[in-house]
């Protein structure tokens, strides 16, 4: 991917010979990525980053990201505080015009390399490491936890588990049921406006 | 409270017409609240800042928190990202010389005045407003999301729930141990000893 991808959103390191993270990943760290699609357009999802030299990540099956990261060689990974751009990402297939999201904190262009494959029923996890080659930060803040914000991205993992083989069903809605609850004693208006989408968007009662 | 018992930890507003907080508040943001007790030592809690103008928190009976916000009229208030620091502030007695924790990305010197009070049970529950006196930022930071450090936040809410009636204690085990292979599956170093440190403080088998 060229600079000009991502170009006049941040202040990216055009040396070239960056390979830093704006952050620290401990972890797992919760990520967005946009990868580029064959239509051209910029495919959004959620990505877990594991801590590691190198940061690695792993992708569940054939998705969008899977192809784009094999196809691309890459992507465009950041971070957000967006509890509805995240709901958007884990849970629905999104795809906008430009890689860095408004809602991004910082992002960090990767190369990525396929380095492991398991098997988990039908389903093939790919392990990809992540390699750093432009990176840019657009705000610094002081970081506030709220509960809400929590749950939220808790129930897009539930929700993202209700049709996979091996997970309790019936534990899964009564997770969310909670996380829901959560969302209504803590959350902010954009947490309760996520946690609607992701009643939208998920076909399953609780 | 004066200058001098946060002084010299951070670029503080010094001109004492302050009303502003450094963070947004929205929804619920979890807090640690230090409060000078009857002993000049500063007591260490969790405090939960529930949006509005003013800003207002709640305290639950007889707690540290409650009697030195009535016996001091106020108290500083604190955003962290160390679960651990969390832990011992939501779970056990801390006290510590100085008002302000290393571990705080920023601080708010607040001024309180009781302005509710409900009856659960046996508790008195408390709503005080706050009003913000003078603020500082140790630092600003690109925020990230690890599902361990929520977990570990959402454990202690838990176990503070264990001992109090009308909560199920199976349901609450049962979270306990989800949260606790959430922090397993996804903490840091600083996740796990926080976790660790749950164990410690909480008398019961998850």
């Amino acid at each position: 991917m060229s600079d000009d991808a991502v170009g006049g959103t941040g202040d990216g390191n055009d040396d070239g010979a960056t390979d830093d993270w704006p952050v620290e990943i401990a972890g797992v760290v919760e990520s967005v990525v946009t990868t580029l699609g064959p239509n051209d357009r910029w495919n959004v999802a959620a990505l877990g980053l594991h801590a590691g030299d190198p940061v690695t990540a792993r992708t569940y099956g054939r998705t969008r990201t899977w192809r784009n990261f094999r196809e691309r060689g890459g992507g465009v990974v950041q971070f957000t505080r967006d509890p509805v751009g995240f709901v958007d990402a884990a849970l629905s297939i999104h795809e906008v015009d430009e890689p860095v999201l408004d809602s991004a904190d910082a992002w960090v262009e990767v190369e990525v390399e396929r380095v492991g494959t398991d098997q988990e029923g039908d389903t093939e996890i790919v392990t990809w490491k992540l390699g750093a080659v432009d990176s840019g930060v657009e705000r610094r803040v002081v970081p506030t936890t709220n509960r809400g914000f929590s749950a939220v991205v808790e129930a897009t993992v539930a929700a993202s588990r209700l049709d996979v083989d091996g997970f309790d069903r019936e534990e899964l809605l009564e997770r969310l049921a909670y996380f829901e609850r959560v969302v209504e004693t803590a959350g902010g208006e954009r947490e309760r406006v996520a946690f609607e989408r992701i009643r939208d968007l998920v076909d399953a009662e609780w």
